[in-house]
């Protein structure tokens, strides 16, 4: 099984394609076969197979954290991957996966359904976080790799990082969320709905049915305008741009200030790069993630945990995972018995802030792993 | 010159409708000729004609505040004004104005241009929340009232009674603003112009030429379910909503959680009653207004103000005019020497609250207009 859209296919030094056992069972129904997950690894696994650290993206990145010899371009968390740099590759065998149902090695709904010989499309049975996590670890089992030191992510990587928790203790000695939650709330829940409802309305996007590498460009657009609303924060944004106005655009009710400009060029630089039913997918199983489903309550489903210990770390100016949601999943934890450490951070950056705000979060995380 | 959409002029039997002098100068260029200004008003103007109250509106309220003999449906501020309510119309002569640019009975875009016997579109030049200050005080003009006794408005209501303070500083005695600020910061300006963008790609938009009663409903819904995004707050949802699940809809990644489906409904019943092109205009003006530009600073601008008092509400969880705005706004008033009240309400509506948090509202306005 292939990814439809040629974009996805580009040739990629470092990542590596597991293939996982017949069928791949999902969650909330349905079967899918011949599941692909791309991954990239960094450091070596040691004799005793006990010093992976498992690595989960958000909602839009690939497997490329990181760069490397077999693939130089800088990746999405390339300041905190590395020899010497927090996670360090030095001690740990990094992996990281590119989620099931995205679009970027890993089967998702524009990969060719085998039934069919063409795309998935919305043929592509619900997805959840615990889909994803499952598909990661049935990835590690092919790769011969029993059980991981850490699991690490933030936003949904935080999510899938805690469903891989749950739903395999007796394999993950420590655990690390990012400005995540255990559950999506109704104002972040509001905002990936508008920014679906965006994309669906676009007619390029044709029911789910857009010819490969196709789609519906002006909703992705739109969409990822609404993302960076709740990505960034109003302080950020206030300092950075206060009422500095643009050169460009002169349409009418077009761009007449700066921050109308930076949006702009922050959306159009994104789309095209995604596929917009990975997007749904993907979005939608964000909504859906909820840890009392494992236990009827949050704190009941997490005495499942066998963590030895786990660092959650949440930013103050963070509007899409509130802050009072990592506080929640910290407390949470403590409860449950877990060895917890909560971080609340200033940065200025919002949720976007772990990926920006580096001086911030290298030390927090590097710390937190250095003691493991 | 009367408004083109039937459905805005309605029979209503408590709305006046003033016309201004020949001609009405806009403020960034473009003269208007027959302005018309409707407006509402309750209560007896006194003999020394010393006791108006003059209430502005937010961006999509028209004139009509409260219930009257005249009009006995409730308005939109009903539990605000009446006889012994915080806006006493025992003692005050009430008067709120549909803002200029609006389309309630005040000319705006929907209007007729009297030069081409079609409406305005996009040929009605650009509007400030200046112009809306301006005309409300020719249309006080044209009904006898030489000065106001407090000037009330909240959101962009809250920018039009700053603007008229500042423009006509030796008519005004008293002013509240409420959850209002003296300039708009670049995140309500993003949430703001990515609404507009909505409308303007709706092809039923037809860049602002649709047919009288028609024009991009579907743009206005989803710019509304954004603005929805911005009105309330994540605390409301996450106690109303939390993670209840919505009775209808199975239409793929369509409405599955009950805020889907209240946002839904409440984007529906805003679309067919607002004029888009209006929407545009008041949306833009309230980008582009800046107290500094009445004195290079907002601290100088506000020198000018004859004000004996003000007060300056803000919400603790309103995202659109942070807290921040209102002390700063509240600060600059005392630094130019008015004698300024504060006040931070703990409601949880975000920035709705001042049309839904009536329990706190009603005691802090109306025992400061009491004390007047």
């Amino acid at each position: 099984m292939t990814t439809v859209i040629p974009a996805f296919n580009a040739v990629n030094g470092a990542r590596r394609i597991v293939t996982l056992p017949e069928p791949f069972g999902m969650r909330q129904g349905g079967v899918l076969h011949g599941v692909q997950v791309a991954c990239e690894t960094w450091g070596r696994l040691g004799a005793d197979s006990s010093n992976t650290l498992l690595l989960f993206t958000g909602l839009s990145p690939s497997a490329h954290a990181a760069s490397s010899p077999a693939d130089p371009t800088p990746g999405w968390w390339e300041e905190m991957v590395g020899p010497g740099k927090p996670i360090d590759t030095g001690r740990f065998h990094v992996i990281c996966v590119n989620s099931l149902g995205s679009c970027f090695g890993s089967t998702g709904p524009a990969s060719v359904n085998p039934d069919t010989g063409r795309a998935y499309g919305l043929k592509f049975p619900t997805l959840t976080v615990e889909d994803i996590a499952a598909a990661a670890r049935q990835a590690l089992q092919v790769l011969g790799i029993p059980r991981v030191q850490a699991v690490v992510g933030a936003s949904l990587g935080g999510m899938s990082a805690l469903a891989y928790a749950l739903l395999f203790p007796a394999e993950v000695e420590a655990a690390v969320c990012i400005s995540s939650a255990t559950h999506s709330e109704p104002f972040s829940i509001a905002i990936r709905s508008l920014q679906r409802e965006l994309i669906r309305r676009d007619p390029e996007w044709r029911g789910g049915e857009y010819p490969p590498g196709q789609g519906p460009r002006e909703g992705m657009r739109l969409a990822r305008k609404l993302g960076m609303l709740s990505y960034r924060s109003a302080r950020e944004w206030a300092e950075r741009f206060g009422r500095e106005r643009a050169k460009e655009g002169n349409e009418a009710f077009g761009i007449e200030f700066e921050v109308e400009s930076y949006l702009e060029s922050r959306a159009r630089s994104f789309i095209g790069g995604f596929d917009a039913n990975s997007y749904l997918y993907l979005s939608r199983a964000m909504d859906l993630f909820d840890v009392a489903e494992h236990g009827g309550t949050v704190d009941k489903a997490l005495r499942r945990l066998r963590l030895k210990r786990a660092q959650v770390v949440g930013v103050e100016t963070d509007i899409l995972f509130p802050l009072h949601q990592q506080q929640h999943l910290a407390d949470s934890l403590k409860r449950a018995g877990v060895d917890t450490q909560f971080v609340s951070l200033p940065s200025k950056q919002g949720h976007d802030s772990f990926l920006v705000d580096m001086q911030r979060f290298r030390p927090v995380v590097g710390d937190f792993l250095a003691a493991l």
